[in-house]
């Protein structure tokens, strides 16, 4: 039985990842806003700066697992989202890296969305100077980059970059023996879609998403997912992206393989 | 407990399935050229009628899952390759689509490759004329125009009509309540991996390949992805390629999501 770190334990999918975990056994350090283990905003450098303090400290300073899913939605605005859900996802990683590699058969999966692959249906969406400098570290510069944008762009815009570090750091984490994946959960039924619902125009895209198993998940769906790629049986599966979506990405991108 | 069907159970990773479906107390059909409860060559029309009516027979008209996985390696004749690994394995889902259809929580996985990518680096391999005589599903046009191709370029072509099958037949297979997966192995320790590294330049080529887990994966560890796709706790994942490679995807194609 290991302990598990996961960021956004509070609600949604990562709360339901801690739950299934927790039943199986193992310890959780839950990270979010709302209260739980550690109360932290991976908006800014001392938020995040507690965050991995604390878990270092509960953990006894080594990890059997990570999940980085604390998000702003993307009826937020671009800012914070940007903050959290790259910067704050990333650091969080980068920080408990070491805890991990003293684990036994230690793995990470850094919660990316659907909305990653929205450039590549709406490519002017793409706001490649925010992409660029969110790959270059650049909080800052991102921040500049995506301000005159709408939140559902930064949205999607932080979650491809995440996704895209994970396999930018599939060769440095395996040579540490961590496995290091990126999940890309599709329509959930979580407290943030039911707020995606209620927001204009993103509200109506989102419900309009095909889905080819004809319905939404509840996030045990997307913890199950998660949980695989924790363990045992998921020892091969590195470097990936994982679509979860009850098919949409099937549809939406049909030649993409 | 239910019953599954599997092509290519006589040996690799299709064996290793079906003996870890069968020590969680399913019942298996296997099906394959060497002796297994029903051989076929599912090269030919009447390898794969006989197959698809033989389990027809034994499963007593349902199934709860379904592994394509019949495949001749890359060094093998173009032509035959095509035939098994892409019109033969996906006969073998039109066939007992019909079966899964009366499951209780059907899903099945067809077998791809990290060589359905390879496209996507050396696009000179595509032989386009033959992808599209593939996904029009005219076999005779396919293998004419794959003839004068090595087997390389026809292995890697087959897995990919393959998995884009996949992902075309998410909406249907959805609406019917299956879930349908393509899984794409990177380097496994099978027979054909041997053989693989017997070969001159695919040989090199797959040696080359860079695995950033460090190791190729026994079939066991191939085995477990199949059964999380079958198994509940895959039951928001649909129409999707799942990588199980150790990593290398994410280094032939670092910007890939």
């Amino acid at each position: 039985m290991g302990t598990y770190a996961i960021s956004g334990a509070a609600s949604g999918i990562c709360a339901a990842t801690a739950d299934r975990l927790k039943r199986e056994g193992h310890r959780i350090i839950g990270i979010d806003v709302a209260p739980t283990d550690i109360v932290a905003d991976l908006a800014t450098p001392e938020g995040r700066r507690h965050a991995a303090e604390r878990v270092t400290e509960l953990s006894g300073g080594s990890l059997e697992g990570v999940v980085s899913g604390a998000g702003l939605g993307p009826y937020c605005d671009p800012e914070p989202i940007l903050r959290v859900n790259f910067f704050g996802a990333l650091a969080l990683l980068d920080d408990l890296q070491p805890l991990l590699a003293k684990g036994t058969e230690p793995a990470a999966v850094a919660i990316s969305s659907i909305g990653a692959i929205y450039v590549d249906v709406v490519p002017d969406q793409a706001a490649p100077e925010c992409l660029d400098a969110c790959m270059a570290g650049d909080e800052e510069a991102a921040v500049a980059a995506i301000r005159k944008r709408n939140g559902n762009d930064s949205y999607c815009m932080a979650k491809r970059a995440l996704a895209l570090k994970v396999r930018e750091y599939a060769m440095s984490w395996g040579a540490a023996g961590i496995r290091l994946n990126a999940l890309a959960p599709g329509s959930t039924e979580t407290p943030m879609l039911d707020k995606i619902y209620d927001t204009e125009v993103i509200g109506d895209a989102v419900r309009a998403m095909p889905i080819p198993l004809g319905r939404t998940a509840p996030p045990e769906e997307l913890a199950s997912v998660i949980c695989f790629l924790l363990g045992r049986d998921a020892r091969f599966v590195h470097g990936a992206m994982i679509h979860a979506d009850g098919g949409s990405d099937s549809i939406v991108r049909p030649t993409h393989l």
